[in-house]
């Protein structure tokens, strides 16, 4: 076997984002407390997200004005003013909140991208992934930077084949079951799951049944052993 | 000379979008009519978005947040639930607006790609750009897209590296003097303005002077036959 590409997702995979999310879903219900309770809140802004997913795409600027239109349907249509302040600021605050990186996640980058190209896939907004990936300083470590609208499996199928020597020679690594394992193996590729402490709802799906191609790891630490063990293999 | 490679801008340039963005505005500054006149409406407006780009980036859901700020701010933080709505309703028609060619750009492009690779270059939200580009009907006549976060001399340098053979052989084609035309004039490409009738304030630049890989055109249609009579010059 031979892996010359390994395709990374980056929120949750890389560095904390769902974290973050739920803080501001937290605030999110709070502000609406005399509306409704936790579950009915956050059911609505689902609702709302799902809705948009078409229009707005992944990412924080998508979020804030889902939650700005939840918001108004919660009210009636009369959100106060406040609240929309208090949804804003907490949307620029997502987009300026320092970028944490996962354990182990600095050392086994250094050490995979000895030998191997390193492509970052990932969903959300253009200038918050950018600005998140210089901030992490990771940067310099990968070969290609893809922000894609989708991952499907032709999305992996196009960006191993430009950035690397196909899927058949690539690993997607990730905690996305439905975004990062399963279209990626359907590409022909290789996949890792490393599963994150919270998983939005949209992003949940069963593993893969008895693929040989398919790996779930507890931590991007045991990345490089995994792929070290996996080389030569037939 | 040989040119390989034809970047295009989309926005304003493909197909009709500042005037959306215009028809945007008007509804704006009547929403908040009672807080202002025009031009201190659209001051503000315009003060928001210019400080939040590098947050929101371009396109229109930074817009749209920047006008929720704006309507704040004009209204000493008070603003009336229905502006709030209205302008979410806006944004959201600004993202499936229909998409409408230019006059001649079918032609010019069903043309230009039968000897040269066309690749789509533009800022702007990832999935609106995608949205347009599907609508458009073109998509089949780019080799590539890229949707960037911003233009500057490194990135049409990467991109006609990666989609071409390189930026010397290669021409810049759009609307704005300070994304399409400078950076890829001194990225070492050559630059064709084409101006749309009506340009934002942040993408206004002077022309260059007496450069010779730079042209003005009226009209997408005069672009085959400019590229046309430079072929096999020195």
């Amino acid at each position: 076997m031979t892996i010359t590409t390994i395709g990374l997702d980056a929120d949750d995979t890389l560095w904390h984002n769902e974290t973050i999310f739920r803080l501001t879903h937290d605030r999110f219900v709070e502000l609406l407390a005399e509306h409704g309770d936790r579950e009915h809140i956050e059911t609505r802004l689902s609702a709302t997200e799902q809705r948009n997913l078409r229009l707005y795409g992944y990412g924080v600027k998508g979020f804030t004005l889902s939650m700005i239109e939840t918001a108004m349907e919660l009210t009636g249509g009369e959100a106060p003013a406040a609240v929309v302040r208090e949804i804003l600021a907490a949307g620029r605050e997502m987009l300026s909140h320092p970028v944490e990186t996962l354990p182990g996640v600095d050392e086994a980058l250094a050490a995979l991208s000895e030998n191997h190209r390193l492509v970052l896939i990932t969903k959300g907004d253009l200038m918050d992934q950018e600005r998140k990936l210089a901030a992490s300083g990771l940067g310099d470590l990968f070969a290609a930077v893809e922000i894609v609208s989708e991952k499907h499996a032709h999305t992996y199928d196009r960006v191993f084949n430009r950035h690397g020597t196909g899927a058949a020679e690539a690993v997607m690594v990730g905690n996305s079951m439905r975004s990062d394992v399963l279209p990626a193996l359907q590409a022909g590729a290789w996949a890792v799951h490393i599963p994150y402490a919270v998983t939005w709802a949209h992003e949940l799906a069963d593993a893969p049944e008895d693929d040989p191609r398919f790996a779930a790891l507890e931590s991007i630490g045991d990345l490089p052993g995994w792929i070290q063990a996996r080389i030569g293999q037939a």
